[in-house]
């Protein structure tokens, strides 16, 4: 098993968080969520796909990870990227690449992820198959320790879909869901973020939304009965 | 068949509208769209229907076209009702029930609906096979021509929402969906509200709204190479 | 249109319930729900199937209405009637057959029927495309108003269900589901066994159960807080 | 509605079997079933389309029912008729078409059909959209009593499955299923060919034959305890 | 029922046709097939679309039956017609419109239909809901008998696209299928034109196209053998 | 491979057990089962899955098997802990925990894990790819032998649960099943809370119980035969 | 990986076989297989999993391959072995059990399984996450090569299915279908039962064998036209 | 982990290609792309499986790649080869086998394979569960480095489909889809094939060919506006 060493700083007296990712070694990639390729994807609705990347997104505002974007040629039929990611994470650094698919091929890309230093990444984008699988299987043999966001990534089928899933698990990256990184990097309600990051759960889960609506005119006809 | 007689005024010289609904007479009711009832919604997920009832809200004040809301109990476990739809049609009238599952029991309600003098009816709600069918059938006996739009309801099951999409079409309740609700009602792209109806079916169709980027991006393109 | 006579004791002034069932009019069948004939049952789980069921017979007793059951031969490999429909409807009529498939080429069947005086027959059984449908189509034939609840009925495949859902619609039975049935029979909240009532609505739908749970917390919550 | 006429002698005296096929009265038709079509059906898996064909074709000779069966080309790309029809149903009468795709095009079908002197159709084939489709409007438009048989027939998707289903509804033709056939031919056990009958009701819910075997099993071993 | 009228030229001796379109009577309307309209369309994958309207296009060119093409405004976001239309039926006449969402609204639209003097419509279309539903109703409210090709038509989900159905058959529209229209279109392989109506197949059904090249083979190999 | 070593006392001479659960070394944690977070499950119906928490709830009680159940905050919108756990598991064991969204986080939890002395820990929860996986992780990286039951848990969408499934097997955490987890601490027949075991199979398959329905009643008419 | 070692009989010069089975070292159980826990089975159609049984019977006979099946109590309520497996496969080998769930649990079984002095085992059963999964991994833990053929067996769900698949593969127990395992013992067509063999790819996959009837008939048309 | 040795030629500087297949040692397998077979498959439409294969074979001519064809039988029942490989691959090499199921049993297959002096071999077949599996863990156990391309292959049932999926992975062999494949072959924009490979992206996901079409219809709007 590939556990994390035990001295990180993440690791509570409890051993809690000794097999997670360690927040603060966490640098997010987003890769080629483009209008056009949105169209290709069909193993998850548009609609859901780009709702999980704007939380992700905010997500990373709030709890002040890095981001970096890249898309093979926005010019190009691939269309633009999603705009959600910028207009919520500011901070985010786009990388242009000069028609690499993967983008772990390209240079710069590769040095504006090293630049920080951090050693787990957590990657989204679109094809699932492509866009993610191949720089997560080079990052890997890179050394760093890789998670691949499935649904805040879409492939072309459900078979190319199941059969990413499936190529991850062989080659030692680590899958995960949207709402899932959102609960690991979160980690506890003790914190100042608490009311915000409580938002972003209505985003992964939309029923909560309505969990919470519900809650909250309970409360207020019991207090006014 | 039940089709319109040839002297309405949205009948174009062409025949055109003849058979359809005219948008001058329409009124819209959105019934128990409560965010308690939407957790037992199992034939569309919560987020589509929030967004098609959301599209709905917008579009009825847009073409400034009346709706009447209404909730057995708001204060009680079925929840208050979603804000989306008073936030964008702040014209809509909410009328308080005294119990009555069926909306079309209540006197005030019923009232409210005569009270516009219009004789189409669009409604909604949660549950498709009890708070839209029940008043679609008696408003249909009591002589109105009645749509059901059948995304912007739910249902507890794939089963039920089969089994009232049928025992609408014999009882003479019109099924239609959000999207054909809108075009039905937009008509024709050479008016005034056009940039703004655009909007809106990016919400019926999450995948039009990034066609429109990739259209946007791909002329900005073009005019800049 | 085949509406409901004006004068019915069940239409309320606005005109409500006028294309909907009267209670006082109604008898339940519950044909052949028979332990052998739900290993057969494909189009929905056989757990959801008893647990409507069940609300029916519950629901029956609740408000005093008349319920006969039969089965073609309990002895034999059809297996025994599920014993919740005796347990919680204590009032049932059993009604032996002598081999007949159908429930209404059955002269002490059809003559318990018309004993009743009622006129509006809600029909389920195994199979639906069978056990239902017969009684269904000859009854209507015979004059009665016949409402089909396709979800505590079961047939062998869903393409067995679509299809008799579309006989039954050609066939002018109307087709219903247990949730309906129970919101349809209810009618208002502002009635003495509303407590009563509301319980059974976690049966057609189970989510509500647990949006009732969540409720009294919060309100409990509110409270003491 | 179009019922039945009061005097047809399978009526009851309770009025059973009035609103149903009259055996007697029953001329079953299989049309197209065919080697290389079955490789086009998408809706209903071949080896349960082939063991509901198998089934109408047992049934029919031991109720003595007549069959014709025809094939457009059977020496060509469609392939042979499945052996099992007339394999299990000896007395079917095979008639040759000369390339019409509509068999009712054929007069030499037409004739052995009027030659029956039966005025109910049962008809089952490939593909149900056209190859049961148009010999069953045609023969309604000709004053028969149509039966559609869904999954004895098959359609190459399932979207053209649930089109076929809508058409035949709207066309006045019964939709039924396999099992519904069986038990509306089979009326009642108390018949001298109940033994055989039985056998036939785990072909079209192949769970039923388990629970005919757990039976015997069961009075076996309490005989024997 | 609305049947044809008996003396039609398409009615055979047998009365094969009474029920069925008259091919001298059909004029094939295909509108809104746009490239940008595909992207929402989730009730079919659009390769399966795309073929199916090619089909109609050679089927049309190949039986010399009339086509009119039409979109809203294809310099827009909703792009270019699908080059396969007018590439596989060169004789179809494309009706600009003006921004009416109903072709049906535009009198240049429904001058060119009126212009062949034919009254059978065989429409498809994106969105079914919309772009089909809007001129079939009007069209059928007109006079006309119309047809709408399902699934050479799409929805934006498989909701819409069951209300559509529904909407359909309701408003007596005859529903079809891409597969049943060519064997209605084509109606017997003695003909001319066989061996290129053979190809075609091979389009609505795939797996057809496979089932002639093992036929071929097959008997190549006996020959050779 | 993680084999059991060959001396624990729960493997039998013939070898059997060797590699499963040794019953007297299993710890149950039911982690987060609310009602607020039920509503947000996608992966399961919610009362397949309340019937599968109160199955193991029921088994732990008869085989005497520690649970330790926890919430985060059960006051506030995620509701309250489902009432069949601790009703049908009266030894259960409830941990409060301070804000920690992983239970490993949280000293106290880990503490009562530890008490119990013992290294086979079974995990149910809401989220599986959370309120599971993190703790199971956790708990691996410590040391012990972990098993998710998959079916007593629930995740916010079918993607999610694949991708819950491919973690845990990837992490070295065995998946399970609620029907799997009986029968792994059932063993055998030979055992004197056999006859309550037996009820037990019933909620997990609810078939199950029509086939102890069924065996019964045959017994019964063989031995009255 | 678990390679064959180089030196057994059945790798070929070309190292054809290496990674795949010995079929003479291959031993057959079949587990379980009774028509009460069929009724439980949610995630193969029954008919199709009792086929499959039937295959693997005949299978088994043809190339004389050892056979050994169980059950845990076929007098009581889980009901008799299915008899196609002793019908088809007269040399197998029946070991009752005195109530144990896991057969390898039962010394009587292990001794069976030993006598044949075979590595490779195969196994079917019903449930395959309770009747499979415990003596496959016990199995493999004394050292066995196991296969469990996934479609030979059932589980109660499509979730435990899933869940079950991937607990064989982290267990290493190599997941097989009951095609691959006739693929994987026939091995060639260059051998005398080559005819028998042909008859059970029909079997395996039902629309084979409409390729076999149409083969031959456009064979047969070949030589006569 | 089984990466790729540091010193292959297609690793970029940024250590871009580590993890991924190297374009010049890959080597092509094709197996048992039969009409007959195609038949059989369950687990993705016909029409997709035939794309996908005329992608790859395209794709292998377009960038050199080698091919290696080869057929059970094809004047069996299997049918002949699928005609898109050779005629878009001409330079691909068939090679004839004697009746063995497993391509590597054939010595002269296995002695093509060997001749090119690849270590990369990337397959697909029809059935994937047998004609792909059995010689991708004999390649695997021969020292290759295999990949499946999933979607370009094909199994009988999705049951089969997704055993077989992790029977690659536990035996070693990646699993990939038809566009990965692409996309890991074409890896960057910049070369000269770049205008060619572009159309391919539309055979692999047809809504992108969509795409396309808006693009450019879009960009000739703005230059002519």
């Amino acid at each position: 098993m590939t556990g994390s060493p035990p001295t990180k700083s993440s690791i509570l007296p409890s051993g809690g968080g000794a097999a997670l990712m360690d927040p603060s070694d966490v640098l997010i990639l987003l890769l080629d969520h483009q209008s056009g390729l949105f169209q290709t994807v069909r193993d998850i609705p548009v609609a859901d796909l780009r709702r999980n990347v704007e939380m992700i997104a905010k997500l990373a505002t709030l709890l002040d990870i890095p981001v970096i974007t890249t898309a093979s040629e926005p010019s190009g039929s691939n269309g633009p990227l999603t705009p959600e990611i910028h207009q919520h994470a500011p901070h985010a650094v786009y990388v242009p690449r000069k028609g690499e698919v993967n983008a772990w091929d390209n240079e710069d890309f590769v040095a504006q992820v090293r630049s920080h230093g951090r050693q787990t990444l957590v990657i989204a984008g679109v094809w699932t198959s492509v866009c993610v699988m191949f720089p997560a299987l080079d990052a890997r043999e890179a050394g760093f320790k890789v998670y691949a966001v499935i649904d805040a990534s879409g492939d072309p089928s459900e078979m190319a879909s199941r059969t990413s899933l499936a190529r991850f698990v062989q080659g030692g990256v680590k899958p995960t869901s949207t709402n899932a990184l959102l609960s690991e990097l979160h980690r506890t309600w003790a914190r100042p973020e608490a009311a915000d990051l409580a938002q972003l759960y209505g985003l992964v889960a939309p029923n909560y939304a309505a969990v919470i609506e519900s809650y909250q005119r309970a409360q207020e006809a019991a207090r006014t009965a």
